[in-house]
């Protein structure tokens, strides 16, 4: 079926609002859901309302919950969420990163007790459009593990990175998991009945495995074997225990077997290009474009172009492809909340 | 051969010395390539100092040059190293680093126009010793292509992690090259006539390739395929163009076909965890420690633990062992400056 952005905005305002999400959390929610289903990045989209419902009932969100900040020293912003949704934190935190980052270069932002179920690259591209660098990374639950063993001791940990560009609209944007594959693509895997690539996960015993219930009673692996294994250690250190949070073992244990969002913290670090260049600061725009644009011309896909297709397709035609049984899942989320 | 560190050092600085290079120079090159013979890290050892020796011959390295701090606002500080050695510049500039970082909660450095050579965990473990979680990077030569491409558009973009533990000898640090393999390792192989692991390489028609003479007609690949890809272009992005200074197709350029060592940026970001947990300062290392103990527990190897057992162990025996060519590479080095 085809939907307007408005209409999927109000849709989902209406389910958050029917299952009692208090008008902040309504807000940040749907604008982060919305804004990756006019991407295509189906993963984060509307979808993950079913998932949001779902940890409420399970009490492993605060519908009402409003974040607080706990920090403002230096560059440095604290925020506690408190149980409720990683995004209502950001509202409240990106612009007060932004001053920051612009006033000291540098800054970083840390969320803790957040439920988080957002694309990383939609805070990444709100701070490139501000002029600004960006990095960030949150732990998830246990799942994968790290190189040499089978113990599932990090999460598929994603990392969001984001540089601009000119054209504000197409910065260059990364933003994957450091597990070799998605969970989510081994659950589809699973229900298809078709057999995982090799290399993304290890049975029980630890052996190589394409069997999807094989590996989900095993781990998953990172990409890029012992690096990439190394870059996830770095991330439940950095947005886990050096900002007081859960590591991606601790959010599992947190979910008490229940099929819960990941509860946690995320950080992200702000740069200001502006002072690190000085009166040069037109270069980053200059030479950046001059030497990525050579990668299109190399062939190299950079990341995120299909995302920024999908938007200006999506936003020329004014409305949204959505999945009818999806749609019809909503609806009854709806109902369900009423 | 056996050598003390302390006659190492000796001869290093006499090597550096007797070819010209002013007294600070002498000093902090010693400084780090010594530590990194001591952890028994060969590619970062005494062995450079025929590479610095022969990049000084190409007028590619200013020996006597000063690093000049051009800035100084906010959480940042910039030091132009002037064609100097970059361990020159980060002697004087870590100092500052640490104040600020401590002052602010986050802080970055950026080193321009130096010559690079170094290990990126020698500074990180000094930041790391100050209490400091670290991150740095450094663009290269242009030898890798993006994952999709035939183009060599990046360096073998090393990146360098620092995390503090209790016992200050062994943080959590890693330190790799974002390429799959190291320059190095393929040139190796070449003079052994062996062939090279799959994966690493493509020739130049983009064919992949285990044959190191095509090989280095063509490209290295990236770790991690895309993913890894994504990540060396960070590396261009924020050490290079965002620094005002060399991607690793610019100091190729540079290097103007001499086989001279890279020059262009660093950066390296310091964060305090003091300033993030405030008074669970010391859950840094219960948690921290806790967390990675499950790693060796679990048979994962952590980072750097080979380096470690070196350092203890030539520490402990209070000699390095130094192969016998070198050493004579190395004698003749300090009489051709002679």
């Amino acid at each position: 079926m085809q939907i307007t952005a408005s209409d999927l905005r109000q849709l989902s305002h209406d389910i958050l609002a029917a299952h009692g999400f208090s008008p902040e959390h309504q807000h940040s929610i749907t604008d982060t859901l919305v804004t990756a289903q006019i991407d295509e990045c189906h993963s984060h989209g509307v979808w993950r309302l079913l998932g949001i419902i779902d940890t409420l009932k399970h009490g492993k969100i605060d519908a009402t919950a409003s974040p607080v900040i706990t920090q403002e020293q230096g560059a440095i912003i604290s925020i506690d969420a408190k149980l409720g949704a990683a995004t209502t934190a950001l509202a409240l935190g990106l612009p007060k990163l932004i001053d920051k980052a612009k006033h000291s270069g540098i800054a970083l932002l840390a969320i803790n007790h957040c439920v988080h179920f957002s694309a990383l690259w939609v805070e990444v591209e709100q701070l490139t459009r501000a002029g600004l660098i960006a990095i960030n990374m949150t732990p998830s639950h246990a799942w994968v593990a790290p190189s040499g063993s089978r113990e599932p001791l990090l999460g598929t940990n994603p990392i969001g990175f984001g540089f601009p560009r000119r054209n504000p609209d197409e910065p260059y944007v990364f933003d994957f998991a450091t597990s070799a594959t998605a969970r989510g693509e081994i659950q589809l895997h699973d229900r298809n009945g078709t057999p995982l690539p090799e290399g993304v996960a290890i049975d029980a015993n630890g052996q190589p495995t394409t069997d999807p219930k094989a590996a989900m009673a095993g781990a998953m692996l990172t990409f890029g074997g012992h690096k990439g294994s190394a870059i996830a250690t770095m991330v439940e250190l950095l947005a886990g225990i050096a900002i007081g949070d859960m590591t991606s073992q601790e959010s599992m244990a947190f979910a008490e077997g229940t099929p819960t969002l990941p509860y946690g913290g995320e950080i992200i670090i702000a740069i200001d290009p502006a002072m690190l260049l000085g009166a040069d600061t037109d270069s980053l725009y200059t030479r950046g474009d001059a030497y990525l644009n050579q990668f299109n011309a190399a062939g190299a896909r950079l990341p995120s172009q299909r995302r920024f297709k999908a938007r200006q397709h999506n936003t020329t035609q004014g409305f949204i492809e959505l999945d009818d049984s999806l749609y019809q899942d909503l609806q009854a989320l709806l109902q369900a909340g009423l």
